[in-house]
């Protein structure tokens, strides 16, 4: 098994950071890692906004839910669908994009490009020693993310990833079984169930990391959570940002 | 820099691959690399369907409208948001969970798992000396690859990613300048555009590769291309399949 390899299945999610903010090099090799991340059609069709103003992050991290590490931490990127660019080129052309760019289609394109991004920049930091974790916690509010950072139409917030020198580990969290998230040559409904022995897993991971206050099963867990909806506001505010209306 | 950054800043995507297919031992290591990644609330919601049938990977190929390395390769994924499993996870615990997965959040959620997951195998398969290519052309007829992948509700397809010992090289594009991508503090909205030495290095690039033929400056690329829509189709499809309703 090669280093990246290695540094890649090392994952895991880092909540304490010492003071040490990133250097600019740091931070330029980790964007310059997240560019170059394959893009749809070459459209990168997405932004990164750095925050380092101290007044700014303790907001971010109050709108997050109060997770002081989005506050504390030696860099913390925000990662946004980006077609705002791509409107005002159009402008200089005569060209009408709106019909393109307000389909479900360009929705997932500016997410998913993001998204490929942002996970470069993470094996980037992880491969130079340092730890990270995603913010989903800023979708909680993203009209008060978008005003803090002057964000305009058509430059959605999709997540924060903070990155820094850890102080403190955690532990990794098992994932699914293999053959519950990959299935060959079509979707095999009873491997996607059948969940008893990852439960079991899952059950002593916690008791163990708790000593036995925590017992959850995963599919308890999770499907607890998504039996309490949250972030219903979210269709109608990608809309009011001029995405997934057609 | 050390070989991971090195590994991600020399990605290109590769569209000539040799007939070797990858190991089992290959698979494994790339699925497991998928699954490191991070995922929202350790929630999972992706699935990745591998194709090796030869019949089915000539039909994804068409679908994708022709590309014959969709067929011609060592392996072949396709990604998928899934909160199937979730939804039957919720059956045993009288829970209804269908207001949460049905959100525009839960769907964002779903995009951007399968995302993260992708781009760790595709920094894990060019670690190994593989090389990869993004297949976003399979959302050509999303409906056309749940029938032939047997999809159930709730398995979106997103994109395929093919993967093989690469047997031709292509060169790296230029991406944007730094500036244009990652703000500090803020949207600055001046950086967004005046993109015009970027456009003249594009144009120049394709200049020498095509022999004078070519010399499209990116935003004109772009934007010609986004002036026409396509797969507008797509919201009515994600719908039926059970996400991005409320």
């Amino acid at each position: 098994m090669n280093e990246t390899i290695r540094t890649i299945l090392e994952h895991r999610s880092i909540r304490h950071f010492s003071e040490d903010k990133l250097t600019k090099e740091d931070v330029k090799l980790l964007v310059q890692s997240a560019q170059a991340a394959s893009t749809s059609s070459y459209i990168q069709a997405y932004s990164i906004i750095g925050v380092t103003d101290r007044q700014k992050k303790e907001k971010l991290a109050e709108l997050a839910g109060g997770q002081q590490y989005v506050a504390d931490n030696g860099h913390l990127f925000v990662f946004c669908a980006d077609f705002y660019r791509h409107e005002e080129m159009a402008k200089a052309y005569n060209l009408d994009v709106s019909e393109s760019v307000e389909s479900t289609e360009k929705f997932m394109v500016g997410v998913i490009d993001a998204a490929l991004a942002a996970q470069n920049m993470s094996v980037a930091a992880e491969s130079m020693g340092l730890g990270i974790c995603y913010i989903g916690g800023i979708r909680n509010d993203l009209q008060g993310v978008s005003e803090l950072l002057q964000l305009p139409h058509l430059v959605l917030p999709l997540f924060g990833l903070v990155v820094g020198h850890p102080t403190k580990e955690t532990d990794q969290k098992p994932r699914l079984p293999l053959q519950h998230i990959y299935h060959e040559n079509g979707y095999h409904l009873d491997h996607a169930t059948h969940l008893e022995e990852y439960d079991e897993l899952i059950s002593s991971y916690y008791h163990e990391r708790t000593g036995g206050k925590r017992h959850d099963r995963w599919t308890e867990q999770i499907t607890g959570m998504l039996s309490m909806p949250k972030r219903m506001y979210m269709k109608q505010f990608v809309e009011s940002k001029g995405y997934n209306k057609r």
